[in-house]
């Protein structure tokens, strides 16, 4: 039977918005804002789009009215009243009220801040400036926004069994995934894939694919909005973007040296338990484990984002060691370009050495790979970044040189600063 | 949104009836009942189930009660206003009126006789015994009911992702064969899956992606059904059950060997064009063409439905030659034992030597070989014959011996009237 009012009210949309909720976007985003509206309220940041995959020209795929119109449709947006009562009142990470009374009235009568929009060379240059707690809100909901306006100029010309096999196609290949990963023991993975997904309806068809396909072992999703939906958890802790503004903001070296260990200090007083875990790659990951503080040592895990896995969980277990520690007490967490046959590899080679965890991202909510001709809905690597503090840039370096960023005579100074010497190169695909 | 209407009306009905209209039929079984109708109105004619496939048991598979209440049903269904009106007011092969008032008349109002159910050896015996034109309206639905209960049952205890992956994985594997078949040139096929589809549903999304990725080279459906919802062709001329109660009415030898050519001297009085379609393998091809009278030579084709398929062609090629008859004029319709890889080697071999028709089946709407554990949905080879006419067993021989059927004196009686010698066996695998 047609659904009548169904149907009227889809012609009603001057536009199929992307996003259509502010809780549409990853729960660490929300963590960290929280600690930046405590502590950093009116530091000025800007944020920009960065298309790591030059080749997918996105200013030639995506029509700059549809884009305006996604983008301003997000600036509409505000928290629901169901929304601000599921943040206010749900467990996250077994904890009551996570969010303070605090954070919640001013996240309840937030609106993002304004964006700026130019093409350049068959790209984009998006950029998003102000108040950071409001500018670190537009990264998921511009990168989701990018990811599905380029899956639909790919899909607009396609007949409907066509597409219907298409997706067909697209949730075969991520059941086999599924069915790879089932017979593991002890696995725990969660959806990571907010920001590079195909589409919001693909990404919750994904999360309850994973839900009846793995039970138990699928441990939630970092989508707020799909969490409160499906009623999983919401998953995730914090990123980048931290210790970056923080190391911008160092007035001196030393300063510089410690902005790391500053941001997790400040995180240590807000946080306990899972959500305790290091991001140590920002500025090198053996670096900041060897002049790492005790206090650290006690934290339940580290996050393995960048450079070669292995060797990253490699690093942290014998970190750990020389600590005094017993790693098998540890989480270590995977979430770096991981598809079925990685996190095998990966829980196979850890499980029982430390307590392992994944977070799964792209290849999970956006592998229409060989699907559409000329392979156009291929994922490609597209970040949106603090680039900016006060005015002064930002720097990163990763454990993978293809992920730094940041002007090269800050790059040399960090390096400097951060002893980091050679490092390896590695593909960066998603 | 919800259409809550639908889903209580759902919840109401005490089955979900597999065939749910009396057109939900192959449209060659109203040519041919319309005929029955007007000639033979009170043969009593007996039908029976047969399953050529032993090791699908499917009395353990399917439940009796749920199988009687298909059947009954069906025996609640009349054809509907305006399913009468399509019969009537439509143009089927060019002509209006393809049916009379008069068969019309009775077609309105007729019902399903009785039928009668037993289990043995782990099958269902399914005989339907009356009126031939009654009777014969069976075959299709009873086939249907069958084919459909069994894939219930196998599916019954799947999860509902594991369900949409089935069948999306079965959406890629019908549209990969569209895709095989997109690139001949004249292609021209039509579905002739009714008896042994998978489901309703899925031969109607079947015919969709077929109208879709091929275009004008598919030619129609057999399903009357889907052929008014979809409005396409519907597709068919006859079968085998007219010289097999024909042959078992005949009194004397020489009645009986007439008797193929009295079935298509009835039909030539009735029909006309593309209808003129000769299946000449009942009682061996070679044997019927070469005592076929002169008026059979003018036909517009024939239909190759068992043994070796290219030899079937040949044969048929060679039989317009030496009659003088020029092959590209004639149309040849493959039916038997069809799949994507088979139509195009035909296609190829034969388009620009006949006019060449392929009527598509079991691999067109039942194609989900390793798709369920166990491979229990892989398809079987299920018919329901006319096996008595008036008290007498029929025969058929057919051109491949494991499709021959009858009593064991009356076949070796029929060969040699019909002058059949050695026969090569093939598999029956649908």
């Amino acid at each position: 039977m047609v659904d009548i009012a169904s149907r009227v009210w889809n012609h009603k949309w001057k536009i199929d918005p992307i996003v259509r909720s502010l809780i549409d976007t990853d729960f660490y985003k929300l963590l960290m804002c929280q600690t930046v509206h405590a502590r950093h309220p009116t530091t000025q940041v800007t944020f920009s789009l960065i298309n790591r995959t030059r080749d997918v020209r996105l200013a030639d795929l995506i029509d700059e009215g549809e884009l305006r119109e996604q983008l301003d449709h997000i600036r509409t947006l505000s928290l629901s009243r169901g929304e601000g009562t599921w943040l206010r009142g749900n467990t996250f990470y077994g904890k009551r009220q996570m969010f303070t009374p605090a954070f919640m009235d001013w996240f309840e009568n937030v609106r993002l801040p304004p964006y700026h929009l130019e093409k350049r060379d068959g790209q984009y240059e998006l950029t998003f400036e102000g108040n950071w707690p409001e500018v670190m809100l537009w990264e998921i909901p511009a990168l989701a926004v990018l990811m599905e306006l380029r899956g639909r100029a790919v899909l607009r010309d396609m007949g409907r069994f066509e597409l219907q096999v298409l997706y067909a196609r697209a949730m075969t290949k991520l059941w086999e995934k599924v069915e790879r990963l089932r017979p593991l023991e002890d696995l725990r993975v969660a959806d990571f894939g907010t920001r590079r997904r195909h589409s919001f309806l693909w990404q919750d068809w994904a999360v309850q694919a994973m839900l009846e396909g793995l039970g138990p072992s699928f441990t939630g999703t970092s989508n707020c909005l799909i969490a409160k939906n499906r009623d999983l958890e919401a998953i995730g802790t914090n990123a980048h973007e931290l210790p970056m503004v923080y190391a911008a903001l160092a007035e001196t070296d030393a300063e510089l040296a410690q902005a790391p260990y500053e941001v997790l200090s400040d995180w240590h007083e807000e946080h306990e338990g899972n959500l305790r875990i290091i991001l140590p790659d920002t500025y090198g990951t053996r670096g900041f484990l060897s002049r790492a503080p005790d206090w650290l040592v006690g934290w339940t895990g580290i996050r393995i984002d960048s450079g070669d896995p292995v060797e990253g969980a490699e690093t942290a277990i014998a970190w750990w060691q020389s600590r005094g520690e017993d790693p098998r007490d540890k989480l270590v967490i995977f979430s770096d370009g991981l598809d079925a046959e990685k996190i095998v590899e990966l829980h196979t080679r850890f499980s029982g050495r430390v307590r392992v965890g994944f977070g799964w991202g792209t290849m999970l909510t956006n592998d229409f790979r060989g699907l559409a001709p000329g392979d156009a809905l291929a994922p490609f690597s597209l970040v949106c970044k603090a680039v900016a503090a006060e005015g002064r840039p930002t720097v990163k370096l990763s454990d993978n040189p293809r992920k730094a960023m940041g002007p090269a005579d800050e790059i040399a100074r960090y390096k400097r600063v951060f002893g980091v010497g050679e490092q390896v190169e590695r593909a960066v695909e998603v």
